[in-house]
Parts: C-alpha cells; sequence; structure tokens
C-alpha cells in the first residue's frame, strides 16, 4: 500500500526505471473536472531530463497516455490511468555496477529488503518514478483551480552554497521561474547556480540545492489534528521525494532561534476576514490552514551517482574501486521543482476532499 | 481517522487537554511482550509539566492505567488502551479568551474548520494530546528492544541560538541527557540555555528551538518505497508534534550545501556486514534503513502562549488588546525530548512489523 | 489496524470480555452534533444481557461514560471516547477450561494466532466487544438522523426453523420490535420462538436465528464503487459480529433463483423523483444507494457455549468430556438486534461523509 | 481509495468496460515469486465472454500485459501492472439507451452520485471490471501456492433453482470444474442447468445462480479480530463482485436453524495435529483460520441486461418502453468462477502478510 498516497485523493505510482512503463493510477478524482492531456504533458516536460545543457543527458521524450477515467476531456470519477512508456530502456549502461552497491544509492537497501533489485538503474529509487507523481499532480492541481483558484508555484532557492535573493512568495509564477534552466527567479543568483553546475558537471561532481514553494488561495481548514495535520502530510509528501533530507514549514529552522513575542502571527481584519499581519506561521495553525500563503522549503542532497572514481567495496565485502558510468544529472533541484509541486498539490487536493465531507453533508439526500 | 497513525502497529491517541481523560488505543502490537506501568510512567514523568523550574507550573501528575489488551504484565495482541485522566481540570482559566483567538493558536483555524472549538485551553492542539502518543511509544519501544536491541535516544541540541557542541550519537543515553533540565548533554551549553529559558519567563517571552534524535540497532530493511520511505514517515511523525516547524535527516539542510564526491557514504566491510564509512544518510538510503544509527533533527517553534499583552483582533475583526492568561511553557523542547523518542518508536515499530510480513511468510501454515 | 473500521468516520474498539473495560474511540465525527448519555445507554440496555429470561442471567448493568470528544452535550468534531467499566469479572468461572479448546469457540484458533489467549472468557472474540460498537452506532445514528432522518430498524426474522411473517419494512420500528422480548415484530412467531428459546436453555442447548434490517431514508449516492460497494460494506461489517455465518441484500440467495425480467425493479416517477415500482435490489444499485429502502438478512449461528457435556480433545490432543460451565446465552438474535443496527449505522455514516466530500468541495473556501 | 483492496497485499483496478483498457495495480508482492504470463492470461481465459453459446456473443480475446513489477519472471517486490487493452470497443451499441436509466443497472446511481457517467456500457458497474481482479487473483494465488500449497477451487453449485448434488470440497480440481461450460461439476445437473441458460437466451431472459468456493491448504491463524475476521473480509470481496447479492461462510444461513449441540465442530487429534471432525464453521473460527477448508457461496442474481421490452421511465421521469439492445449474458455464474476464486486469493494473500508479520519479527535483524 505504500506506492500509495492519500485518502479520498488516493495516487498509486508504478514502473521501475527501466521497465516497460511508468505511470500512475489515481483513485477519487471527482467526476467532472476538465483534464486535457497538454497540461499534463508540460508539467512532464518541465520534470524530464535533457532540457538543458545542465541535466543529464538522456532524451526521455515522455509521452503521458491516459488509459482510463477520462472521456471527452472530462473525469468519469473512476479511476484515471496515465501512462508513460519507457522509450529508452539502456538496460546495458549499468551492468558493470551489478556486484557492487553504488554509494548512497538504494542498491544495498534494496537488496537488504527485497532479497532483489531491478536488473538495471535504480529500479523504483530512481528519480523516474516521480513521472507518475508528476501527471497525478496535474490532476489534483485542476480540483484546486477549478474550486479554489490555487496557485502552486516553487522555485529554486538554492544550489549548493549559492541563495537566491528574496523572493515574493504572493507574486512568483511558474512563467518567471521558467525564465531560466535553473529555476530560481532571482536571475542574478541563476547565473551563479548555472555556472556552480555546469562546473560540478565538468569535474563530474554534484551539487545539491534546495526549493522553496508557495500555495497561494488555499481555502482555510485543511489539515487533519492530529497526525494528518498539513505540514505533517506536506513532510511526508516531500520526505518521499527522492534525493530530499529535510522540510520546513514557515519560519522552520530559524523560527526555533526566535522569540515567542516576535514569532506570533497577529491577527489583523482585512479584505472582509482575519488575516495575518505576519506568517511566521507558514498558513499553517495548529495543523490546519489558516487562508494565508502556505510556504515551506525542502532540501535536496546531492545526487549520488557521480562522474569520479570511489573507493568502496562489493557485496561480498571486498575493496573495490568503482568507475563512473552510466549518466547522470550534476543538480536536481531545478527538475525537481515540477515534483515538489505535484506533491504539494497532491496533499491540498485530498485534504481538501477530507475537509469538504464536512460540509458537504447538509447538500446530500438526494433520496428524499 | 487521522487520530491514528501507523499501518500494522496502529495508534489512535483521544482527549481535550481540559476534558476528563487523555489517552490512547494501540492496535496490533503483538502478543507476549513485557509492558510494566512503571515504564511508561516513567516516559509520561519526563513529558509533564512541573518538572522544573524551566517549565510551566501546572502540576498534572499523571497517572497512567491501562484498561485492556494487557493480562499479568503482558500484552495478549489485542488493542492496549492507555488512560490518564485530567485531574487537574482549570477551565476557568481560559474563559477570558473565548471571544479573541490567540495570535498563532489554533483557536481560530479550529473556529474554521470544525465551526466550534472545546471551551477551554488548546483542545486537541494542546500538547496534552501528547500524552497518549508517549504512552502508546512505551508500548513500541518495548517490542524494538526485545526484537533488535534498539536505542531511542534524543536530546535537546538548540535553545534560541544557543547550540550544544558535539554530541557522539553512537554512545549519548537517556541517563546522560536528563543530567540537566535542560535535556542537552552538553552541560556548558546546557548552562546557557536554562539561563536563557529563565529570562525567557522572567520577562514573559517564549524561545524555540531544536531536538536530535538518534536511534541506535534498527534492523535494516526498514521503510516502504515509495510514500512510505522512513525519512517520509519519520518526518510526518515529527511534524505532527505540536509547535514543530522543521525536519531533517543525516545531512539535513547543510548535506543540500555539500558535493556528492563529499556526501557519498562509501561501503566498508567491518563487523562481519557491509558499513559506510560516513553516514551523512542518516542511516536510510533510498528510504529503507540500512543498520547504520538514524538520526533527524526536529525544529520547535517560540511556544504562541506568552506573558505579554498582545495586539490582535477578536473573532470579530475588532482591534483588541490581549492580555496574558492562563499558565505558559517558555520553552517546549526539553519536555518534548520523550515525544519525539515515542514517535520514532512508534514510526519504526510499525515499518518493522511492515518489512516482517516479508521474512515471515515461510513462518506460517501451522494448519498443515 | 483492525480493530477499527471505516474510513472518514472511523471507530475503533477495544476490551476483552472480563478485562477492566470494554469502549470505542469514534474518530472522524463532525463537529456541533447532539449527543446525550441516555441515548447511548438506551442501545446499550437493548444489548445487554440480562434482559430477560431468555437470555444469560449475567448481568452486565453497563454504564458508560464519555472520556473525550463531547462538551456540553455536543460533538467537538475530536475523537470521542465511550468506555464501560466490567464491573461484573468472574475471571474464576472459565478456569477449569484452560487445557481444553472449546469446540466452535475462538481459544484454538487465538492460541494458534497469538500463541496465547486471554485468561477468562472469550476475550475479544466475546460478544461483549460489541459493547464499544453499540455505543459508537449511536453516534453514526445521531449523524444519519439530523442529516437525513434516516431510520434503521432490525428485528429478529427467525429463530431455528420458526420464521416470522411478513414485516412491512417501510413501517417497523424499534417500539413495535421491542414488544416481545424476542424482538420479532410478529407476535405468534414471537411466542414460538420464545417457546424454542425457552426449551433450548432447559435442555443446556442453544439456537440459530437470522435478523432482517431495514434502512429508511438513506440518501441516494452511497456506496464507493468498486470494492466499497454498500452491500460489500454492509457484509464485511455484519459478518465481523460474533457468531454470524451470513448476509443476503434485498432479494439475496432467492434472487438467485429467479429470471431477470422478474427480478429488474423498473423505474417509476413518484414524489417527484424516480422510485423503483419493486425493490429486490434492496436499495442498492451498482452498489450505489438509490434512495430505496436498504434491507439485508443476517445469519446467526447457535451459541457455542452449551450447557451439555461435549466430547473432544485437549490442547495436548488428549479426548476428553468438556464439563459445561459458565453462564450462556441460548440464542443471541434478540440482543444481536441493536448490534446489526449500530453496524449498519456505522457504514452508512462513514459512506455518507465519503459521498458528502464530493458535495462539498464547492462549499469549501472560507480563507479566501 | 474504494478502488483498492487488501492491506499489505493490495490490488488497484482501473479501467471503464468500453475505455482505452482494464487493469490492475497490485502493490505489496513479495520479491522472488514466480509469475508467467500464461498463467495469469489462463485465468482471464476463464473469465472472459464467448467461451461457450451460454455466454455473450461478445468476443474480448483479452490479451494481458505487465507493464511493470516483474523482471525475468520474477517479481521484484514492485508494484506490478496488469493492463488489458479493450479491442472491441463498440460505443455506439449502447447510444439508444443513453435518455432511459436501465432497470436493475447502475445507470442510475452512477448518475446521482458522480453527476455523470461512463457514455457507453456500465463503465466500472460492468462485469469488465473484473479483468483487473481475475489477473490480479493470479498473482496472489502463487504466492499461497509457493508458501502453502493452497488450492482455491470454485464450482457452480445452483443456476435458477437447479442444484447440483454434493460435491467433494477436499477433491474437487479446476479441471474438473471446467469440464461442462457450466462449471458445475455434477455433470447430470450441468446438464439441467445448460438447458435451462439456453433457454433464458433465446427467450431474452436471464437466470442467477449459486457458486461454492473451497480453500484447501489455508494456514492457521488468518484473519485479524475484530473487523477484518477473515469471513468478514471475504464477505465484503464477494459482494463487491458485480451481480453478487449474498454471501455465506460454513453453515451459513442453514446453520441459523441448527441447535448449537449439532453445530459445535468437536475437536479430534489427526495428522499430528487439532482437527475439527465436523465442520459447520467453514475453516473459521473467531474469525481466524483453523487449519479446516474455508467454503462458502456467494448468490447472483440474474443479470439485469435482458432481451425483452421493459416498461420504465426515462431520466425525466416520462413513461418509456426500453426496447432490448447491446449484447447480454443470460448467466454470470459460469464466467463468475474465475473471479469468485481470484478475490479469495487476494483476501488469503493479504492476510496471511499480515499474520506474516507477527512471526516474522523475530527474522529481522539483518543490520546487526
Amino acid at each position: 500500500m505504500f506506492s500509495s498516497f492519500g485518502t479520498l485523493f488516493r495516487v498509486t505510482t508504478f514502473g521501475e526505471s527501466h521497465g516497460r512503463a511508468v505511470g500512475a493510477v489515481v483513485d477519487g478524482c471527482p467526476a467532472g473536472l476538465d483534464l486535457r492531456l497538454e497540461d499534463i504533458q508540460a508539467q512532464l516536460d518541465r520534470r524530464r531530463p535533457g532540457q538543458s545543457d545542465l541535466t543529464t543527458s538522456r532524451q526521455e521524450g515522455d509521452r503521458v497516455a491516459i488509459l482510463s477515467g477520462v472521456e471527452k476531456g472530462r473525469t468519469l470519477g473512476t479511476p484515471i490511468t496515465l501512462v508513460v512508456q519507457n522509450l529508452n530502456q539502456r538496460p546495458g549502461d549499468y551492468s558493470g555496477l551489478r556486484a557492487i552497491p553504488r554509494p548512497s544509492h538504494a542498491d544495498y537497501t534494496y537488496q537488504l529488503k527485497y532479497g532483489t533489485r531491478a536488473a538495471s538503474g535504480g529500479g523504483r529509487a530512481s528519480a523516474r518514478e516521480t513521472v507518475g507523481r508528476v501527471a497525478a499532480g496535474v490532476v489534483a492541481e485542476q480540483l484546486l483551480k477549478k474550486f479554489f483558484s490555487t496557485a502552486i508555484v516553487a522555485w529554486v532557492e538554492k544550489v549548493g552554497p549559492i541563495k537566491a535573493g528574496e523572493i515574493d512568495r504572493e507574486q512568483v509564477s511558474r512563467s518567471l521561474v521558467d525564465r531560466n534552466p535553473v529555476r530560481c527567479p532571482d536571475e542574478k543568483a541563476a547565473a551563479q547556480m548555472a555556472a556552480l553546475i555546469g562546473k560540478a558537471k565538468e569535474s563530474g561532481d554534484s551539487v545539491g540545492g534546495v526549493i522553496t514553494c508557495a500555495c497561494r488561495n488555499v481555502p482555510a481548514g485543511l489539515g487533519e489534528p492530529v497526525f494528518g495535520k498539513l505540514e505533517a502530510i506536506l513532510a511526508q509528501a516531500m520526505l518521499s521525494i527522492p534525493a530530499s533530507k529535510g522540510f520546513e514549514i514557515g519560519s522552520g529552522f530559524a523560527g526555533a532561534a526566535m522569540n515567542g513575542s516576535d514569532h506570533n502571527d497577529p491577527f489583523v481584519f482585512r479584505d472582509g476576514r482575519l488575516r495575518t499581519l505576519t506568517n511566521f506561521s507558514g498558513g499553517i495553525q495548529g495543523g490546519i490552514s489558516n487562508g494565508e500563503t502556505i510556504y515551506f522549503r525542502v532540501a535536496f542532497k546531492p545526487p549520488a551517482t557521480i562522474g569520479k572514481a570511489q573507493e568502496t567495496v562489493d557485496f561480498e565485502g571486498r575493496p573495490v574501486v568503482l568507475e563512473p558510468g552510466g549518466r547522470h544529472d550534476p543538480c536536481v533541484v531545478p527538475r525537481a521543482v515540477p515534483i515538489v509541486e505535484a506533491m504539494a498539490s497532491l496533499v491540498l487536493a485530498d485534504l481538501a476532499l477530507v475537509q469538504a465531507a464536512r460540509s458537504g453533508l447538509a447538500g446530500l439526500g438526494g433520496g428524499q
């Protein structure tokens, strides 16, 4: 059941990185939602490798197909199946690695857990698994847009030690983010980041980074105390993304160094309702959205696949030098931007449906 | 279902902060486990307020009772019900706050979500809800100790801006942690932290902090790709704790600034099995434990209840000055240590059972 | 997790038959529902033994207490904990049975499954576990009454071979059902049933029976294709009741002998909406309620505890004669009536909430 | 989430009857299981229409493909995706029915529930949805065979009023069942059944029936008190099959008419373990398998699609005569045999894994 995520809006992803196909089944999506193949494809294109010379040269050219749940461009309320064929299977690339668990990859732990592992590539641990998430995330996003005009925008805030300047989370848009291949809306920082990534690529190394995500127009009331608090489910969602190492909501770790009198968000009356003057809470109080913009950060480690020889041991414990092989991505954060957006969409759509169960009771009763 | 946590080892907590009782039901705990009331009580005593003059002066004096699931000190395999009566109900303390949503509390969001809220105190948003978690966590810990000799130890690493020196996560113990009321094993830092907390208390303010937790002797193979990755479930668990704002596993946010060639954990052969030379992964690779020590950090915001007047608005949007009232805790991290341990125990026990389902198949068949 | 039932309206029962307490936690009940202790107690009184000389002479005298989730007679939206102390513990009664697994009881299978079993009575297999279900069922029923005026009435249709005449399922009420201790609204059949039960009691034997349940004013649209079809969840609910052996919806097994042209329910227009002329479907088509009265039957075996000596073997396989001991109930169906109603209420309340998630989306958005 | 079934061994089905494809994702299947396409295809062939002149003349010619989770004929432990393309789409066939909800079909309730429905055929309510179940069931069956040599065999026991003679449930095999197209191992009764079905087909009518299923070599200890009792999950599974109307375990409804002294199954010592002399319990006591053969019956209504004109009303409530159209199956039970077997396999594999979690704990610990 752990390839599934969500309670009412529930996505199940499937597929190994070098098998026949990857994809997702979305169960519980309401009927009557517009769903166009182009919208899904657009987000997949933001995720795929080979978009720029900053990323891996693998050309995945993912084309998504809808096998069920949609008729004439509208959802039927039945499970939506989204599939992307793996056209570019090259299992041979990885054959040399078979006897050696790659450092900080999943080879060793998959072997311990399952007693086997996919013959090539990272199997389910590969970032390729996220194709299904991104496709499913678009479905969730359609729901959020239709009912709440929710806007979810993520961007690269840090690459290695280079940090972007202040980004206005109330205004930032995907088109702004996509102006450069790093997906950092601070152009000057973006240029430095691109240079750093390029340098890492050249030297066969990799670099990590941090993504920030802002969710605007999220209805108040989402999040289920106590184990389904909105930030808790967001944290699970983000830490389930390959290579992620940390999550913080609102003020986050920096907030831990503040005093309460500074950190508290006083209420004000604006636009006909209660708002908060500051937003250290990150749009969530008591685990429940308060109508302010939700924002959070996700840390990603430097990719473990590098173009350098590494001293390690094989499965039998014998010292070996692992020679570089296969294609690799010197930095995942530019391509992880749509993945973070997808996971945020899935979380919010699901919790919106759960909260809607409360308000919707009065609307039932067609039988009487 | 969101007051429940876990798949096979499943805890459900109940109770409002000023209602009749708080507690938990633990479903799915295997039979035959030793479970002594004293063990549960000991962890509850570490959580309760009034332990030292660093915490709130509320005396909860929590006494736990076992209503079901245990006979003669051993679990039966049936649901274990743990209850703590709320002896010290003082709803009157909070009556003045009724018309004013307290800044950065859950008053406003609970009202929006449920259309009502508990008449006093923080209801389910209060830290008192964690009594059930801590009690249930002891049950999980008994399982982990019995089968794997797992040791889970959390400590305070930061209070406000004060940071402890390096703590040896392979050696640190609860008794070491409990040597001072701050629960920071670096005695010098602990003294500074205590001073800072005391100062915050005096001035009616509050401070945040960071807790680190180490889990030793965790069997390899725990964690369920892809949405049940070990770090993902830990992140959900930690962000579900009241006042938590961030989570990082292993190298965390700092790891995002590193190069891959430095961050990768090479394998070595030691103690008859593969180990890693470094542990930036935090004991988890590909979402699955690798047998190394798991460690993570959790950020906590400064408590929102402070002893200072605050300018805000009431539920109708009229400007008011919120006068301080009720008891408050200037810093939650010392008391949050056993809560972090409890949530870690619940996560590991549950994922251990799930993984055991694979290895246990061959052992069934008693009927034939 | 299997002591829990439901997706959004989720009940967890706890307690062994001769432990300290039995009860339930209801998670996910909306806030603002009236919940009076008397309503819960009234259904518990219909379930408890010792109501008439037809049932066991055990006097349980169950008094329910609400530990959480309710304030001033209204639900808070937080988990509702309902507890009944086991006042009448008499573990000694069963001590002689310890080495001998009672035929058609759970002694043998609990031992195989858990490697242990409760020291006395049937543990969780005992009908006493249903106290929690009945209490929780009242909460569900309050929700259904408030929003849909749903009426759920069960009655005894058969005891041993004696069958009641036609009962009007559109009119039958609980007060009508309770006119006689057998809970069969056909007074003449009820008298025969009472005589049969009395005779079984005298001879130390037991008899089975069948309960029918009608659910009126159920909103159309409940039930979730494909594995959450309304009849599927009802079937699970009913077969989870101790001693139940069968379930049929609408025409049931008799319908299997019919032709399609007779069995189909043609639509008619009545009361401003589509109705069906006949109701062989039992108010459910395609797994979804159609607004007609839902009705189903549940078969119960004769209780396995009898007052006769039985030839069997002990746990070591040695032939023994098991002498009668303990108290027993010659027929469970009169007392199972409120249990069937409770489980039906839990199913319908949960599926109503799930369906409400669809219609409620448009009503969210308070934050904007 | 209701297109998913199971806790650890979890199947999600997808696809509408006349969309692009139908299929299933199986999550949680252990690694290392042999899985051959031919085994899946063989069961699909038993399910598909057009096998004999007793069934609908639609030729589905279903060919299954495996998109993920299997490499070199062995499961990887990752989600297994099984897809069957809908080659024979003929949406036009159903166009005339659009404005008229067909009696006892799901047209009306799907419209009420979702506000829309698939443009043709029965959408998810169609028996075509069960393609995914049957395919997934083979995976479950492989697990059960490998670890326990479990044999699951279903057969037709009744068609209309014609009942088979006694079938030896300890010996009956699939090859015996498949000797005639009715799938009734009593050849004489089978001939009468075939005649009855043929007669119904000719007259444009349909007939119902009853299937019995026996599960041999099921390990003792499966089933999770209290809501996951083995018979409860079986009941849910069976009532989720299209057209099913009833379920009974062991003695079932007939058992309700017996005395306890006759119904109890005394224990005997045989084959080195405790067995029961009789098996009215149907292999389950207290919700847990006892190692005896599990058997149960499932009632199926006569198909609602008939070749006769029917008086009914359209969606607007206007009286109409619904003329026959589309292809139809005069009796579903012969083809439902592999579906019943599939659902039984899914239930047992899942509950076996859950029980294995208990016994498997001691086997973990590879990390230490």
